[in-house]
């Protein structure tokens, strides 16, 4: 049997609240932009490095700061109207990194549709950030579709 | 406009070769657990805290050490015979985390079926570790199915 014992010196900051404070106030710039198409706002928050890593849903992965800033330019060229309701957000730091999952409820509406016709699918992304000189950045996020049916449960009880 | 300088102390270990094949070290057990359906060393390798983060393909995510081996147990009872085949491996590294991008190209077999029988699929898999007193450890996974069309290009030339 392997030994469980504690991992060691893999701790989070004494400030853990504020930590996770402006953590989320980095996520929540980020779909902010996202939702208003701003790229400059979205280029911003991301880690100005040749490590930052988009993965979109359904994508290969995208790698360095400068190829990330083109997929996001991309993505908003056909994303006429997109607003999102977060939930099940998660924030774990560890030190100067920190990992945000969520579920991610979109809402989405084509240009020159109707105006009571609205599209709306969930993803779930997990975002990793890192603290730099210049505060928190977005290093990594993974985003991917939600199946309709979960086939996986993690041994929650089902009420029928 | 904003600054787009450097973004500070957010540098890989002096080591970084050698901080980088400890990470694939890790990388490769992972694999080869999840191959032979070993779920001691499964657990081995992931982070045995709150902080343990699993995103399965199409699921939401999974978190806590504990949940997450229950999820593996899952999963490997419901795969008779798989087998991966690694393409576009990436390991960027900051400090003690390090986050590991790749493409897993899978063969699956039914139990039961003709021997010449195999389904293959694709997975791209963001996988972050951090280093703990007892050495790298699995923090957060993310996998998704790749989609048959790539609906996002990078800017990369199409050669027609």
């Amino acid at each position: 049997m392997p030994e469980r014992a504690e991992d060691g010196p893999f701790e989070g900051p004494d400030d853990l609240d504020a930590t996770r404070g402006q953590v989320r106030a980095v996520l929540d710039r980020f779909y902010a932009a996202f939702e208003s198409a701003d790229l400059d706002a979205m280029r911003s928050v991301w880690l100005d490095d040749d490590r930052a890593t988009c993965v979109h849903p359904g994508a290969l992965p995208v790698r360095g700061a400068a190829a990330v800033g083109r997929s996001w330019a991309l993505v908003m060229a056909n994303t006429p109207y997109l607003q999102f309701i977060l939930t099940d957000v998660d924030i774990a730091v560890a030190g100067d990194t920190a990992s945000v999952s969520c579920t991610e409820n979109v809402l989405t509406a084509e240009e020159g549709g109707p105006l009571d016709s609205f599209g709306a699918g969930q993803t779930v992304s997990t975002n990793v950030l890192v603290r730099t000189e210049r505060g928190w950045r977005l290093w990594v996020r993974h985003s991917s579709p939600v199946a309709p049916v979960q086939v996986l449960s993690a041994g929650d009880d089902q009420d029928e």
